[in-house]
Parts: C-alpha cells; structure tokens; sequence
C-alpha cells in the first residue's frame, strides 16, 4: 500500500500517517519528492477497511494499492488451473464444454426435447432456467420447483448435469438437491447473501458476471464464495453493459485471457446474453473459444419464436447441432479438444 | 407496439407475423414502405413477452414499443405527485429533505453521537447501515440486529425516523420491525425477491438505482414494489458507473428531471455514493436540489477517518452543518422550503 | 513515478530498473515488501515516453503517476483562477455568463431576430455555427464563411461577441477574423492539429469535453493549446457518453467541482447538447450554476421545429427568456451575480 | 419513419404533424391506439433533418427510424463483399491478412529491422506512424515527412505495402504520396475534414472506430469517405471505451459480425490499441479471426522497452512470428487462408 500526500501536506499530517500506519504494524518507507511526499507500507494488510480510513485523513490524496484485493481466486494463491469434475464432465480441462438448454423450464415436452437434441448434437451439461429474475414483474417467473422436477427428468433420461438458478438464499437448499451445478445471475452477483448461501453449500457454483461489474469485482464475488469453504467456482462472462445499442450487451472477450492470467478458476463464455441476437451466437462461440474459454453457454429451443423468454437469442435445435460441428475445429486450432 | 420486417421478408413471413398479432387480438395496421413493411399493433399488450417473441420470428427485423414497459410507477397511472409522510416528514412535498448518518452503525457512540448533531443541524432523518454489502468478504459487514437496536436508540432520543438497509430476504420482517423506510442498496436494486419482499411489507422503501441501470429499468424495480401492494417507494440517485475515474461514480442529475416527466414517485439524490469524494458533497448537493430533487442523503460520520467505511466520502459533523446551511438558500431559489 | 514490480520479478530485471531510472537522472528508493519489490522515483519526469518504457520492461507489473501529466491548466501552476475579458464580459469572475444562439446561423433573419432576444433577455454573448460537424454528411453543415459574415452582422447590432467553431485547421485564420471567442467541439477535442492551430491564435478559445473523454484527457487537450501560447482556455461541459438512453448524453455535473480543483481555467456547461431534450435545459442549467459554474450554453432558436438541427433541443425565445429569469436566484443563492 | 405523438397529443397537434409529412411528399398512414397516436411516413426520406424537426414539434413524443441512416456503406446497397486490392494484397477476400509495424517510425535502423522482420514472418503490409497523435503535447509526436520517407525505403526493400496516419488535412497529399493505405486514426473518426479530404483522394483508407464510436456512427464516418467517391475503405477495431480498468480498452469483438452483416466493407481487428497489452494480444488476435475478421494490425517493435510510443502493447520480433504462426490453424478451422 503505498499513500501518496497532497502537495501542501504539512510535516504534521505526514506524521500522523506514518505513526498510523506503524500502529497497524506495517514498516514504512519515506520518500520525499520534488512536489510529493510519499509513504509506502510494508507489511500484510489484514483489512480492506485500512485504505479509505487513511484517504480520509486530511493531507492525503490517494492510496494506491500493489497487491490484488482478492486472495484465494488469485493465481498467487494457486498456481494450476482448478479442474471441476462434474459427473463425467471435466470443467477447466482440456475439453472445451458445451453447456446448452432453453432460458426457462416452460413444459416437460419442451425441455425432453431439447435436452435430447442438445445431447445428440453433443452438449455436455443442459442448462434451463426454474426460477427467473425478470425485469417486468409482469412477465413469466419460471416454473419454480415444478421445472426443477422437469429438469430431473431430463438428466434422467439423458445423463447431462443440469445447471439452474437460484435467486433466493431460501431456494439454495432446494435447489442443491436438483442442480448438478447451481447458478448466480449477472444481476445477483454482488446479491452478497447469496454469495454466501451458496458458498456454504457442497455443489458447484456458476458465477456470471454482473452486468457492469470489473473484472476485479467478480473475482471479489467469487471471493465470497470461496472464503466459505466451496472451492468449485466456474466463471461465466455474459456481456457488459456498453453504451453501444447494436449487440443486447458487449460481449468482453478480453475477459478471458484476463482471468487465465490473474485467476485459477476455469471460465465459460454465454453469447447467447453477450449478444442478444441469434445470428452472432456462432461467431462470438468460435471467437471465445480461440480465446481460451473453458466453455460456452448458449440457449436452444425448439421453437424459439414461441419461447417464453429470450427467443431471439436462442438457437433452434438444428442451428445448435451446427454451432458445436463449427466449434471444434476452432478448439483443436487452439489445441483443445471437443 | 410496431413490428418492423426485415427487407427481404417474404409475404408469407408478414402474414404469420400479423396472424399471430391479430391472435393475441391487436388490431392490425400494415403499411408497406418503399424499403420495409411495417406493421402497428393497436390494442392494450398484456404479456411482456409478446416482443421477444415477434422479434424471434423470420422475416422481423425489430419491434419497437410505444408505451413504457411500467405502469403503476408512471406519471401515466398517477397525474399527481406521491408525497410519503413518514413521522413528521413528507418526502415529496415542498420541503427538501435531508437524510443523514454514518455508512455503517459502528456503536452507541458514534451512532448517538451522529444523531444529535444531524437533528440539531436540520436533518429530516437519520440513515445507518446495519447490514453492509460489501465488495469484500474479509471488510466489515454490519453489527446486524445489534445495529438495529443502535438506531432504534437514536430514534428515541431524537425523534428521527430511521433509514436502514435490508439485504437478505429472510431479514425483512426484522428490519420492518426497526426501520421507517427500508433501504434496497444499488447491488440490489435487481434482486427480484428482495423486491417482492419488501413489496408485501408495510413500510416505505428508498429504492437506490443500480450502478449500470437505466432510468426505464430503476422504475420497472419500483414497479416490482408496487406491484405487490406497497405504494410508497422513494427513488434513489447515487451515481452511475461510467468510464471516468476522477469521480467514484457519475452522479446522473439529469436522473432528476427525467423521473419527475417519467414517474410520479419522489426521488432524493446521494451525493456521497455518487461522487466518493467529501469535497465534491456539496457543489453536488446544491445541484441535486437546484435540479428539482426531493431530498438529499448523506453519509455524516463523528470521525471520518477512523470510519470502517466510506470515510473519504462522509462528512463530519461540522461539514454537515455547513451544507444543511448551504441547501436552504438554493431551495429556497427553487421554489422548494428547507 | 513508482514502478510495481510483478511477484516473481528477479534480482537482475528489478536492477535494470533502476539503472534505467538512475541514468534518466531520478533518486531511487527501492521497497521491498513481503510480496512485491517497488521502486519510488524521485525527481522531475521530463518525458511522458518514460512510464511506457518502464512498463514494456520484464518484470514490470505497472507504473503508478503521482503528478499529473498537464502543468499549465493546473492549479498548482496557477493558484487563482483564471478571469478572461471578452468585450465587456468576464469569464470566470463573479458573474454566471450566459451564451446563447442557434445551433447553425441559417439566415439573416434567424441569427438577428434571435440575437435581438437573447440580448434582450440578458445573454452576454451569442453563439451559431458557420461550419457544422454532422454526423450524416447528407445534413446540411452550415453557411460557412456566409455564416460567419451574419453573426458579425449580430454582433454590430446588438454589442454580443460572438462564440463559433472551427473544424478545419485551414479556416483557423478566416474564423479568428470574425469571432471572439473559438469554439472546438467535441468530437475535435483530440483533433491535435487544430488545438496546436488554435493555441498559436490571439482568440480565447471555447473547448468542449469530448463525449468519452475523461477530465485529465480534457485538460491535456487544454494543455494543448496553452501550451502554445494561448492561454485564454475556457473549458465547456456538455455531456458524456454513457449506456443511458433516456438523455443524448448524460451532463457530468460533478465535472464542474472537479475542474475547479484540478485547474485554474474557467468551466461553462451546455445543457443542450448535455441532455437533448428541451424540457431538460432548465433544471440542468439551474443544476450547473449551483455547482459552480461559470456560465451556461445554450440553444436557442425563433421556431426549434424548423431548425435545420438540434430542434429538439433548442429553447424558443420565450423559453430562454424564462430560463434566465429562473436562473438568476440560484446564481445569487451561490454567492454569484446574474 | 415512424412518428409517436405523446399521450395528450392534441388533434391540431396530430394534423400538423401530418401535414407536414405530407408537404415533404410522404405518404402518411395515420394509426390511433388505446394510448397513442402513431403515424407512419412512407417514402424516401431524403434529408436527415426531418426527424429532428417533427421532434422538435409540440405533442410529438419521438421520432423511429426505419431505415439505416448510411447508404453506400451499407449492405443493402451492395450484397458482395467489398475486396480491395493493394499491391498483391487483397483485403475482404479469402486470405487473412496481417498489418504489422511499430507504433510510430523512429530510425531507419528501427523501421528497417521490423519490416524485415515482419515481412520473414509472413506479413502482408507494414504500418508506421510518421505523424501521431499524443494525449501529451510533450511526447514525441513522430518524424513527419522524415518518418514517410523512411516507410517508402522499407516498402522498397521489403516489398510490403505501407499503411500510414494522416492527422492534419494539410498533409493528405503528402502522406498519399508515400502511403499505400491511409489511416485515420480512432481520435479522428469524426473529424469530417479529414474524411473528407481523403474520400477525395485515390488512396485506399484505413478507418479506425472512435474511442466511444456506435457501430451506426463508424458506418457513417465511412459514408462520409464514400460520397466524396472513394470506396476503398477498411475498417479497424481498435477498442471501445469503458468502465473496465483490466485493459486499456475493451475490444469489440462482436463489432465484426455485426458489420459484416450490415456492411459490405472489409474489417480488420488491431487487438494492440484494443487490449494495450502484449500478453493478451494473440488470444484477441485469434479470437479475431475466428470471429471473422478480415485481418490483424499489430504493433511490433525490436526492442518495446525503448518504444518511443506503446511498448507495453507492442510485441516483439519474436513474439510475432509466434503470433502469426498461431493464427494460421485459427484461419483455416473457419474456412479462410493464412
């Protein structure tokens, strides 16, 4: 950490920093410069809360930070990347993985469909919502436990892990018992309770990342999760939000390479958000896989133009069976496999 | 709702698209254009989901709407501004409120301490967070109940109304049972079942606006709260994220104006979330209220610099005794009282 | 400068470091800390190219600026701030100035009729535009050096100086014959030949913020001109871009205060273009005063709907008359003359 | 062009409006809904200023557009795709071409070795910058007409052709002298001079996307370089600004589907400015490729640690022949060359 002081800093506010930062156990080193004065502090830093208390001091005018806010999400805690086995899928491993199902359980007939095209056509995990976070109070909620029933029914006669979203921290119990994986929305991911909640649960955790979150802020999000003691954690970038109106959202492909460098948690990628629009689904699925990306995400209905929620995002069963043969020549390009 | 067709749309695909409309019994207008066919469905749009639905079938190239996506919260349903009288206040009437207190309750004697000098300095309530949402896992996170019963303390001896942060869905009958207004915190403002929960439960809620949410979306999450019976919602300016790093975030006055054309829910602006800079409070607090805001919050702390949160942006008690000075005459220039 | 180096950065790449930083003439004060070695270099940096340099060097994480990369526009070259006479006018001194006029000058009649209004309202210069910046190259983009011959016209018959842009680097000198204050706009702001060719000119010049520009690339485009020579800089707000749809842009109001402490040179604010929409002026410009600014900008024309631009946003001649009626109290209530 | 009236839109209101469309010699298709009144102009829209005007006028709410506002850039003018021929390059065709250089051209020692270089390891054209654009006016502001000369000796050893900014309209003819393609860098997307000086010159252009450029905005700075009569542009990602801090931009990626599905012109992707960071560069590249694009622009330097301009984002001669090989299996796995 190291404080830097305003140009008229007094010799006295100088002082009292540095006797501050003494009394919380830290070395410091003093430079005085032409036109600043500057303190670094030597030492581990055991509270977040030792930052803003020092701007707050008179005669400061920044603190800059050196190390990484989070710990056990950082490559520095752990060095290779993290591998989450999920029944006979592998997250974060060579093979790059296909996670695909509408956006909402609407009915049995729809989401057996689905389920057996996407695992014909060679999806690894079936996604589907039961519980959705909807901006209009007006529009479908989701099945509830009834969907998370359907999507048991799925995995029963397919064998793809399910992974569904939870909302309410009074759901994560209900829905650990169904989902192979549980998923954070974007819009829940600093909801810090749930955080919590799911990371005291024994299942694995999708964290999407919040619609204008830093990347610094989702590690901090999955922090909470990890601090709790459940290291399964897969990222997943969506989008963010942009003041661009072509795509629903910006599609942050740079994310990637960004996590693999500061984080050991695998990361996935959903263009199906990132975009908004059907026909840039397949070309940002290759772009995020060239990139590195563990995985992609993508949402598939039978009959998008009647789907209850986000039909022009979503592939028709036909198009997601090209969208995967598209795929793997990309991933071996980049020495993955499919 | 308009349906615009895609150039090359065949007459087949117009027809489909206007069978269903007349399905869901819209009256039909079709207007073939030089470049494009266009289609008006008059008639009252009951499912949110009809858009996304057209937009996903062939042939349509956009659907446009025309009326806002709100409905209780819009100046449409309610001609007359909302004014909430919360104890001896009325937020939305001509007097400019001013809410103020620490970012988190931290003891008896800070929180005591606090509350005596905002009440002798003018403030119309008092705000402290019990439950903190905080970006990391390893920051102070609230006293929690303990902190409740603080403020509860300082209501009694002041006669302030208590403003306090609710961030878990299972706390809300808790907090109900302390606060007068129940705060629903910028992270939140998306969380769907804290929206509804606090919708059912009979206090008013100061509803802040997401870092990255639109005007359309903060009033489709008030009109989560009033949709389920609570009427009394105050909005809540604090800043968008934007690009610019000089200021924590970009306080969006212009927010002011536009909710009073869009909605006729009172809206009060936080000049301290929305700047993170203490010397920025109060150019930005005399905008807020030259702009037509309903009230000023303001995070108030006996000893910014030992603060476990927000001191950089917390006024001290002095500070905050020149701003209460420094509003009245810009309200007064307003036409407002104070 | 303090250079961060990464966490497995050797003995040898820190060494190169501060060789490098030695043979550019700085004293070193090297850090180590549990994590990370740091090395603090004290001295005047006279070249920007340095910091880049730093950074492209093995084992550098990244280089933190202590100083602020202009010098002339900022405060601590020039305590108090900068007052500019323009006729009988003052910029930045105690009175709010207002400049008002037509997007474009379209004709005689339009650029005298509302010049006599304006004046007659109590704007202290008039504003048009004889070259336009148009998004569409099939808009009309202004009477050019006809445009400018009209607004001289004006200003003989109503005493107002006159405020236009320049776009082309060639017209720097016809302009400069003509107008008394030079306006860049926006989307010039990083046009760096046309700010060198404006700083080597004996004509204040109007700067407007760019609309992704960020305060310090603002005040470097000042530093721009300044640094030429030209030190009459008056730096114009009007709005930035952001994801938010319900304004054209979204006025950064917190840019006033900013500005104020960063830098000497005077800020005026544009409400027009900051908001797009009519019904926005007033409140936004009340807003800018009470923050602190030194005058306001804004569109006006005898009849918006036929404005060959900016209609929408451009206040009639009873409008703007009522708008400064209204923003007189609000300038008193700061401490201001109006 | 379809026009809202607002919800207490008066029936004179109304009949203005229409009029007014039908003066303009539209054809008019008058719709009243439960809420609104919407009417639809049929017919070409010849003059962008109509829709400002009928916004300005009273009872109209907003003003939707139908059409794109370009023309010649879009794909409705022409289906094909445009290939441009330079030298023996041809950009748009099947081949993914690599544009490679130094930021800017510092020594014919500098720029010999990397034209070198580049050319052994397979790139197709050279890039320089002989003027630059700088944030600073105190940072090296390149070589001038020195610097062009310096390109032409290295296209004349090499054989690569040379892709060069021009910054001042003065220097158009100049710069045409000695460039094969003509840049004009991201800061100066709009200045409408310059584009339009080099849509009258016979040089194909290189448009770079402003820092904060709409996808619709790009197109028509591109439009504006077409109706002057030069239909040899190339478009470049280079990075859109936002909230994120993890890079120094944040790469559009899904701006490459999105132009080749409104736009004949070719794109290529310059993930050096986009990132600003050497390590993410080959994971954007291929994600660029996979994503469509049509080629790379890379800055290469022999030593980026004496780069007088963008080392850190610079790769070395080494880190380039990696890159393009790696591109290689990335092309061809989408069905193009290398």
């Amino acid at each position: 950490m190291i404080v830097v002081m305003t140009a008229g800093a007094t010799e006295e506010q100088v002082k009292k920093v540095e006797e501050r930062l003494r009394g919380w156990g830290f070395d410091v080193h003093l430079s005085r410069g032409v036109a600043r004065t500057i303190l670094g502090a030597v030492g581990a830093q055991k509270d977040p809360s030792m930052a803003p208390m020092l701007e707050a001091m008179e005669g400061v005018e920044k603190v800059v930070h050196i190390l990484t806010p989070y710990k056990l999400a950082g490559r520095q805690f752990k060095q290779e990347p993290t591998q989450l086995r999920i029944g006979e899928v592998v997250v974060g491993g060579p093979r790059v993985v296909v996670i695909a199902g509408p956006c909402a359980v609407e009915s049995e007939e729809q989401i057996l469909t689905t389920a057996r095209a996407v695992k014909a056509a060679g999806a690894d995990m079936l996604r589907g919502g039961a519980f959705k976070p909807r901006t209009s109070p007006y529009a479908f909620q989701g099945l509830e436990e009834e969907g998370l029933k359907l999507l048991a029914k799925a995995r029963a006669e397919t064998g793809l892990p399910i992974v569904t979203e939870v909302m309410n921290p009074r759901d994560v119990e209900l829905v650990a018992a169904y989902a192979d994986v549980i998923q954070i929305g974007a819009r829940n991911m600093q909801n810090f309770t749930l955080l919590r909640e799911v990371g005291r649960c024994k299942r694995p955790v999708l964290l999407k990342r919040g619609l204008a979150a830093t990347i610094e802020e989702w590690l901090m999000a999955a922090e909470y999760i990890l601090s709790e003691g459940n290291y399964e954690v897969i990222l997943c970038e969506r989008g963010i939000r942009t003041y661009e109106t072509a795509t629903r959202n910006t599609l942050d492909i740079s994310a990637i390479p960004v996590i693999k460098h500061q984080s050991h948690l695998p990361i996935v990628v959903d263009p199906s958000h990132g975009t908004g629009k059907r026909q840039l689904i397949l070309p940002m699925a290759r772009a995020a896989v060239a990139a590195g990306a563990d995985g992609i995400m993508v949402e598939v209905h039978p009959t998008p133009e009647k789907a209850l929620s986000d039909g022009p995002q979503s592939l028709s069963l036909e198009e997601f069976a090209e969208m995967t043969a598209a795929l793997r020549p990309v991933a071996v390009a980049v020495g993955r496999e499919r």
